[in-house]
């Protein structure tokens, strides 16, 4: 998997910060996740093909998780699209994007499907053949939800010398790789795990913001891989945290604990704050694996 | 006046070219017109103080002349406001900046004004003691209007040697500045043109964007110091200009000389061109007053 991240800041874009916006690989395949202000230019300048993006994931109602989500679609008609896309937010995303476009009288030229989300507990929302995607409902101040995703193991991968050594047919190995026994030229069985290799270990990947300290997530989110879980706030400011219903970097790192994930990464900054190393100390009080998103900062994992 | 353009491209956003949008200064007083995605951080860009920003023109509802202003309407907010905030612009405005507000459950804790525009002819849309804001109805896909701001003429200039010598009290001079004869201490009538000159002559912008060639705007746009007038294409794409609605530069210019504009001020690009000097050289070719809007520039007149 692989992680870009084109805005970690909350509230208002800047000339140097862009609102949430983040865009994960897995297997080559492109999920975006909230789409502030800005998100396309920020797709341009990290050199993202636009129509390698499919399926876009809308947290929350919030401006800086969507406003940059009208326009987006908008290019994508301009640049003459043809493949679906599809999007999985909150119920009112569809007509929010729709009535635009009625009044605009721009409909797209490609099939857009709205997957709309009201359902407070976590669910499977997408499902492909390498990957699945959840739900992860947080708490905020309107309905919200993080995403968790799941690759799915791969085929096992042929121990060639062994299956050269063994005398198996060709026609055989699409089924080694799927776990069977077979049996050879000479009409022997032969065990699976004696001529194939464990799949690639899997990776999950899971995106929580904006949220309060909830530890209900901590179930749906245990051992994922990397956490990507919001810090508005440093814990000097934790008055300012709860009733707007955000976490500080102390709360995230708590969380990340208790689930006992990889890596945390910490983001969607206040932009009261100048020098981010200071989220990245606190939360290692509680938490040793801590990285810091940053626009245009890649992990892979 | 002082105009300052934003963003003078159509179409999409990229990392080095914004949507329209800019900024007209008459007498300290600022109007933006257009507001497509970005239009915000551009403001911080050209250092525009966000407070002063109490009136907002919008066209027409296609995505590159309005997708940012939902995002400033909000960022006003996250910056609490007090000041009123007035937006003119296209019926239906409302209820698309109105539903995100209602589904993020983020209103306004400023007094916000919508203006809705319906009407096919010019109307008065502002005025204050100082200018006159009238629509200019264009011809595009959806209804459109370009907008002419008009500052009204100030008072007349007091010859101050003319008073002193004719012995006019100081309890006159507001009537001398708005025309009127006066007496002086002696009781003798004294003409005002003897005692006062001529208000500085009055400037007018008109900004007619997006729009076809059209004619029925010249009347209307006669004589104005400085027309900002869409060339989305060149003459050689001129095929591609009919059936999008929008105009080439020599048409622009041929508006222009129609009009006896002051200066020609070309924008609204389209993003297929590399060198925008032939937009200027092509409109010189009709009218000799051409300028060309670039994202930052500044025009003072």
């Amino acid at each position: 998997m692989k992680l870009t991240i084109l805005g970690c800041y909350s509230a208002t874009p800047r000339i140097d910060t862009n609102p949430t916006s983040q865009v994960l690989e897995i297997n080559n395949h492109l999920f975006l996740i909230d789409c502030g202000e800005g998100t396309q230019v920020e797709l341009r300048r990290n050199k993202i093909k636009f129509a390698r993006i499919k399926h876009i994931f809308i947290s929350h109602l919030h401006g800086d998780h969507f406003f940059g989500l009208v326009g987006l679609i908008s290019t994508f008609r301009l640049l003459t699209r043809e493949t679906e896309l599809h999007i999985y937010g909150p119920k009112g995303l569809k007509d929010i994007i729709t009535l635009q476009m009625k009044l605009s009288e721009s409909w797209t030229n490609y099939p857009l499907y709205f997957h709309e989300l009201t359902s407070e507990n976590s669910e499977l929302i997408f499902e492909d053949d390498r990957v699945e995607v959840y739900t992860i409902p947080l708490k905020h101040r309107v309905y919200t939800n993080g995403f968790l995703f799941i690759e799915k193991p791969g085929e096992r991968k042929l121990d060639m010398n062994a299956v050269l050594n063994a005398d198996i047919d060709v026609a055989y190995y699409r089924k080694l790789k799927q776990g069977f026994d077979v049996e050879n030229k000479q009409g022997q069985f032969v065990k699976n795990n004696a001529l194939t290799k464990a799949p690639t270990k899997t990776k999950s990947f899971a995106f929580c913001s904006d949220t309060a300290y909830h530890e209900p997530i901590i179930p749906i989110i245990k051992n994922v891989d990397v956490l990507y879980h919001e810090s508005t706030f440093l814990d000097k400011h934790e008055k300012l945290a709860a009733p707007t219903k955000h976490s500080t970097a102390k709360e995230a790192a708590s969380i990340a604990k208790q689930a006992q994930v990889g890596t945390l990464i910490l983001g969607h900054y206040s932009t009261r704050y100048d020098n981010l190393k200071e989220f990245k100390l606190e939360a290692e009080t509680i938490f040793d694996k801590v990285e810091l998103a940053r626009d245009g900062k890649t992990f892979t994992f």
